[in-house]
């Protein structure tokens, strides 16, 4: 999607340690325009797949997956939470997600009675690189007994391997901008 | 707000612990339809505001804000980061809020870059009960100089102290369902 690459070579910022930094149009502060024209180019890729649910994780999933679902119809829009086994009841699905952001392990659930087996089910997040987010929400999936069409990401770092494992998997993982390179003194390099 | 008054009576659950429980359409799974006649609503009761910035706070609260900034032109959303001291950068406005639902304190922040002294600042959020994120949240735009034009808040249980300490402070606060009582046994009361 020619605009959003442009919008990262513009605005984002690479800072030492691997980190792209959108926030001042994706995951801080919110366009909501061109988060919309995200939500239609996802339309346009998965439009015929009769999807029934779009699934997220919070939070900063959730703009992208807002403006997918008004695309779908309004379709209902489902985020799973983070959470500690602790506070969890047992009418959930749960997987756990290594975050490499956070250097530790969290668990992430949905209420069963938001998913079911009759659901078409596309996944939206806003970033891809260790693939341990989309891992985990594919595996609610699986657990709910619903069919995952794909996963639709704003922003993939291609050369992180959670894309390719995926995909290995039969995913269709479709991605908005692929990055293929960056470092602070190279900037930004798609695909 | 009919619509939503009638929504949360039907699908509504009160649990014990004064929680009201709406995850079937506003914190979980979301009715992008209705969410975004809530957004609609908003700029009935704010649209002559000049208002330039929607402030809210992740997770629960980035919905409404989404389908409230589409209906200001699209204006830009920020949503506030909860995080902790220690992940804080230097160049962010935070403050503090004690949190019911998780018995501890949480730190909020908004980068610098994305309040400025020129916005006319509406806040957004779910739910409000002791008024704990809401307090927080105009304590970032009191520091970023901004003005704050007001709150707009989805639900309110208008027998819990935060909307009387908010509207005594000269904020102005619109909730578009304000629940007057509410217990298992009785079920839910309007104002």
């Amino acid at each position: 999607m020619e605009e959003l690459k442009q919008r990262i070579l513009k605005e984002g910022r690479v800072l030492p340690g691997d980190i792209l930094k959108v926030d001042s149009f994706l995951n801080h502060q919110i366009d909501t325009a061109l988060m919309n024209r995200i939500g239609q180019r996802f339309h346009e890729l998965f439009g015929n797949d009769k999807i029934t649910r779009i699934l997220t994780i919070e939070a900063s999933g959730i703009a992208a997956a807002y403006a997918t679902a008004q695309q779908f119809d309004n379709c209902p829009l489902v985020f799973a939470k983070k959470g500690t086994a602790a506070n969890m009841s047992a009418d959930v699905y749960h997987a756990t997600a290594y975050s490499y952001t956070r250097s530790g392990e969290m668990e992430i659930y949905v209420s069963h009675q938001y998913l079911s087996p009759a659901d078409r089910i596309l996944i939206i997040d806003d970033f891809l690189a260790n693939g341990q987010a989309l891992s985990a929400l594919s595996e609610i999936v699986r657990q709910a007994g619903a069919h995952l069409v794909g996963c639709g990401v704003v922003v993939e770092k291609a050369y992180q391997p959670g894309g390719e494992m995926l995909r290995r998997q039969g995913i269709r993982v479709e991605s908005l901008a692929k990055i293929a390179a960056m470092d602070p003194e190279n900037g930004i390099r798609f695909e």
